[in-house]
């Protein structure tokens, strides 16, 4: 199972690591046998951006893998010490150089065979001045004729795309969506 | 940083772990000098159901530290291989036994200095036969007027259960809050 992060050893106290059953643990999980220490590993929240512009959309063609050379919207990890909101901004500046305001939560999508959920929230671009960041080749707005639906990195954000372009309640419904591949 | 999981061995090679400045990176964090493995560490998912019956919700007393003997809302710990919603419904059936359907996405709120994020659901009981799982003292139906407001353990859960019986928009609103507790 893909989520599943490697371990070999424990991080408490150094000791070879197991993995398998808990007692009153419906998971298994890795735990030490020296310390008793359970390591529990749970999904990762990543979270975005979809910019907007009159009626254009801003996306990133990506410059490191996974994925790399395709199509995103500015998205990834929320860390420790900000709000998924701060997180979506934060994300949005590093891979874009784009100043956003955030409207509303958008799209809500599970990927439970990585363990990920993805939040992506509608934004307004305040200006025009982005330029690709650090993890980006290229930053582009795109109307909805010229989105390259066939390049787009992730199904998390091809479901975003869609709800946005062929919804018609963008004013507060939040979309849901779980990835059905295993 | 009350977020941070201690680490005191790389739980890849078993060596001392490191603790600071990574190069290219904002944060600090776990990294090991041996194999040059970076630990990162990401904030986690609670999710949760508010479970409905005409005019009452179901709360759980619990049974467990922390805030044991205070009253929530079903939540827990979202876990690898299940989507948000099948998280919240497990929750559910674990801690009060209830049979919920999940009617949608009701609150997001994050709590930065510990690192977690809250989804709680709007939800409609199937039928009153719940009773206390292993992690409940006990589980009620309440009225507007008889939710213990000082004897809720969690600021999510109170933000939840305000937004649900002072906001006039139940039919698609998702709230969003953030702790500012520091």
């Amino acid at each position: 199972m893909s989520f599943i992060e490697q371990m070999k050893f424990c991080s408490h106290c150094g000791n070879k690591i197991s993995f398998g059953d808990i007692p009153g643990d419906d998971l298994q999980r890795f735990f030490c046998k020296s310390c008793q220490t359970i390591h529990y590993q749970n999904p990762k929240i990543i979270v975005g951006c979809l910019p907007r512009w009159e009626e254009k959309v801003l996306l990133c063609k990506r410059a490191i893998s996974p994925r790399k050379g395709l199509w995103t919207l500015p998205s990834g990890y929320l860390e420790n010490g900000e709000d998924v909101e701060q997180g979506a901004k934060r994300e949005t500046e590093e891979e874009a150089n784009a100043d956003v305001e955030i409207i509303r939560l958008f799209t809500v999508y599970s990927i439970p065979h990585i363990g990920q959920v993805y939040l992506q929230f509608l934004a307004d671009l305040n200006n025009l001045d982005f330029y690709p960041g650090a993890e980006s080749q290229e930053v582009r707005l795109f109307g909805k004729k010229e989105i390259p639906w066939e390049q787009i990195a992730f199904g998390a954000i091809k479901f975003t795309l869609e709800k946005y372009f062929n919804e018609q309640n963008l004013n507060s419904e939040v979309y849901m969506g779980t990835s059905n591949t295993r």
